[in-house]
């Protein structure tokens, strides 16, 4: 099955992803991680939660860390282009049966908060709190300088069926990965901002969060991120790579945070904001696509994941397999 | 003078720069410098023209290479985002006294053919023939590995009128620089693409082309092409560099063609995709403006550039000098 | 057992490893992966042989492949201080019980040839022909860009006679693994010229060549090859990494020729010309001292090996096993 | 003149330098650069002196920052084989009527201290006091990640004098720069350890020191302390680059340390330990010598330096001038 065509008029303008609350069991253990060892920048910070943003990033946040009692996801935020598209927003989800609901946040303003029709939990906003740039601030780079947030990644129990709707709230495909005995589509990679994704569905046990990336500026900055978790005590938090992903091109690191949350240092995708640019299609057989140089991912790569809070995941229908580390 | 507010909903949608025709005197040799010594590929080549894309895109070209007799920038072709946004940019800059004629291209079909106030051509199409996707076929990576085109940059002689004409047109301000003693814009940095520019203005003698730019993977791509060119008979073609911009952070090189087109050799600026990202603002007086390690330009690349066909430049009004190299 | 103390005052003085000769069983489909895949320069060629150098050598050559039926290993070649070395180390090895036999050699002059007490082949000379220098022929600079020849590893049915044999032979060790059950070393990394080593020696049916390895600029090359080699028809070539060794701190990659010999490539170890650097010691199920990211090496990489020519290998003493992936 | 062959058989074995004493005027000053902004480590701090080592290095310390009226350097240090080599060393001074004394230092123990013929105060040791490896604790690495001690670079007011008395010593000479009109060596670059140099000559004011390097992993440590520098106070510390010499083949950064000790920062020249290793020549008015890529030194660079303790430099006969930026 091709993937469907991009929807050039979109029912509202999505700009990009945003952000994401993270529930952590141990709120100085986490921090330790994401600000002490990754380099995140603390925005905001109580006794119970931590607001964190990249080297580049002006907004409030683009992570937020909520001690609780289970590692959990929140709601998946993404900025829209104006006040008005929060509107639209609005009528079309409630158009195609998703609940809404308006709140209004003391950094985001009006939001609004629905569901993709697997249940994932959804944000909307047009304008957060802007903080003053600190990208010129060197002596504040460290860990792996991370630049921004670049993407989630979700298992879905349905990847055509998020393809479908994805495309219909104007996010276009780049990549996809099809399973040819059945012709489903294994995998897809979707975006809004320009890049080769905002967000991503791989098959699987959903919906759950697999992971939300982070772009760094070489692959050095992972090597040296490699090198400091390994004689720092999170050996252990190293989970696949370094390599380049057949899919995207990029270079990549997967890491698991003190709770198992899978994050993904990523540099060096290519420019998708051509309306005609052509999704590139991959047989999910293919080992590169994987990795272009041929290793294979371990297991809990495809199996672990995060759950959102208060969604139970169900099987996916496909049961095809991708190659696995042995 | 603060930079006028960005246009949230312009009159055409432009996508993105797109590529520049450059008028040489000498094909083969200039065929030796783009192809051999930078690395764009070959989509076309007859007696009298190359054209050459980067090895991201998948559009037909980037830059075209046409013989003549004296070098000279053809105009600045940009892409918009549907075939009805031609009409719309036609009527709008009809609508701003500006002259429009379209042709049928074998390679951008419908194409509107225009000025902005200054003089300075216009092209716009919406569809270029696409080629197959290179960005994997590593074999054919050499010279500096460039990925894509990035921005053109014009002296103009009226930098304020710049802004003002391109901000109507959609483009949003990133970053600019003041001269403090009279209050005008002395450069300007737009886009529309989410990057720090798809053009820039600077102010001089003008309109005329100060350089068009080449995105590569990493500075250590520049500094491979440095080692290339001293050592191959180009080492009187490196005119500037290596440096990190203040303005855009982007580690910079500049070189020349054998007719004296510049041309800048870049990596690592920012995402700017958020409609309310502020400009940034600089003061003409500041030396990390230009090199954030302090190093001035030298004269030259204050001074020199590529006539555009057939339009004449103008004194600047302007006369603030920035601080150059003795 | 800690390492032997170096010996100060060698029997005679030993400068670096030089080169070796591997026979390949097609010379063609060899020169296109060592030549126009790897980058090492051709010094000469005939129907029957190829001399390759990497960029930084000024010596004629590091590595021979020889057209033959099965893939082999040729002696270990060194390179000695002055002429007298080469009677002193003929002296040397007699004395120890090694037949030595010189010849002259039309581009290393008078070479010695001799075994150590495991039969492994060992060529000595002091001057081999020069060639003009070309590390700054940056046009020449492809594939990983290889600098220069690094050292030899090799398999050995009994590394504690190996250390004990080259360390009376002026070797000193850098960094050692020992099985913490026997306390016997289980591998040996030993110097002369100032890095890491020039040979190192792990348990194993042997002697067998275990790989040579070649130094490269940074690990972006390493990088470079990869993907090189994963959209050029070798991605099965590639045997393991990148990574960094908790051992000697290097970046490596592994690859395997054509014929299977394994080429390591390295960079980045550190300076070891101090006499008094003290031996670094590694306990045999550190898995951070395989890879320091912690991911094991495949058993491929334990269990494959070059044969030397006429020369045949027995199972080592020493049963204790590595961390091997799953 | 081409340059004096290399004695095989010096008079006594130097390993490598080893360390140098600056004295700076605040020595809170030069903590804040030397180990905040370069990434030196503190090997022991008193109020008025400062002991520092790079990442690599276990010999006690390479940098002694000693607290002091005028900014001042004290001998150049060298380690020697062995204990007996210190013998050989002083009788040998002493036989070219150069003044020796020992001392029983507690960290170098036994210790000669003598001078060149041009006054340059040298101490030679041979065991001083080692720390623990450090160099896998990458929490410690920050600022440019400075690996070890490189070289000293001094100016000479006799250039080809200092030659000759330093390949008396053992050194070798790796590159020289020639003065065509007089056949007098401008510059000269001698090693001991294998790199390209221990120890440099430039024609000038001297004898003075003109700056000590230091090794670091890649090109893109030197970008990072320059975004570092740029941003924290130190533009004006920027001396000169980044760049590639010709000589060399070095990627370098020049910088000063507050007091105006010049440092270099370093990396990627060649393996050098062939005895017949090839002098390499360059011409004075080479522009690529002094920067392959074609850009001359400041004025400052050529004139500058720092004053050993208690030495009255002089004008050097040699009035040849290289290239310097206008």
């Amino acid at each position: 099955m091709p993937v469907p065509p991009p929807v050039l008029h979109p029912p509202f303008n999505t700009v990009r992803l945003s952000h994401i609350t993270y529930t952590v069991t141990d709120l100085a253990t986490s921090r330790a991680f994401w600000v002490d060892t990754l380099g995140l920048q603390i925005s905001a910070e109580t006794d119970t939660a931590l607001h964190l943003r990249a080297m580049e990033e002006r907004n409030h946040h683009s992570i937020i860390l909520q001690q609780g009692v289970e590692p959990r996801a929140g709601a998946l935020a993404f900025k829209l282009y104006e006040d008005a598209d929060l509107d639209r927003a609005a009528d079309w989800f409630s158009a195609q049966g998703q609940g809404t609901t308006f709140t209004d946040d003391p950094l985001t303003g009006r939001t609004l908060h629905t569901t993709d029709p697997h249940g994932v939990p959804l944000d909307f906003y047009a304008r957060m709190t802007r903080l003053p740039s600190i990208h010129q601030n060197y002596a504040l780079y460290h860990g792996v300088k991370p630049l921004r947030i670049d993407h989630f990644n979700l298992f879905s129990p349905d990847v055509d069926g998020s393809i479908d709707f994805w495309t219909q709230m104007g996010f276009r495909t780049t990549e996809y990965t099809e399973d040819a005995e059945t012709g489903k589509c294994w995998a897809a990679w979707m975006h809004r901002k320009g890049g080769v994704h905002d967000i991503a569905f791989t098959n699987g046990i959903g919906p759950r969060l697999h992971h939300t990336a982070f772009w760094v500026p070489t692959p050095l900055n992972i090597i040296d991120l490699l090198d400091l978790m390994s004689t720092t005590g999170y050996r252990d938090n190293i989970e696949r790579g370094p390599g380049r992903h057949g899919i995207s091109n990029a270079f990549f690191l997967y890491i698991r945070d003190p709770d198992g949350h899978r994050i993904e240092i990523y540099c060096s995708d290519y420019q998708t904001v051509d309306p005609d640019h052509e999704p590139i299609h991959w047989d999910l057989k293919d080992p590169s696509r994987q990795t272009l140089w041929g290793a294979p991912a371990p297991r809990s790569w495809f199996e672990e994941g995060t759950l959102f809070e208060g969604l139970a995941p169900r099987e996916p229908a496909l049961k095809a397999q991708p190659i696995v580390a042995p």
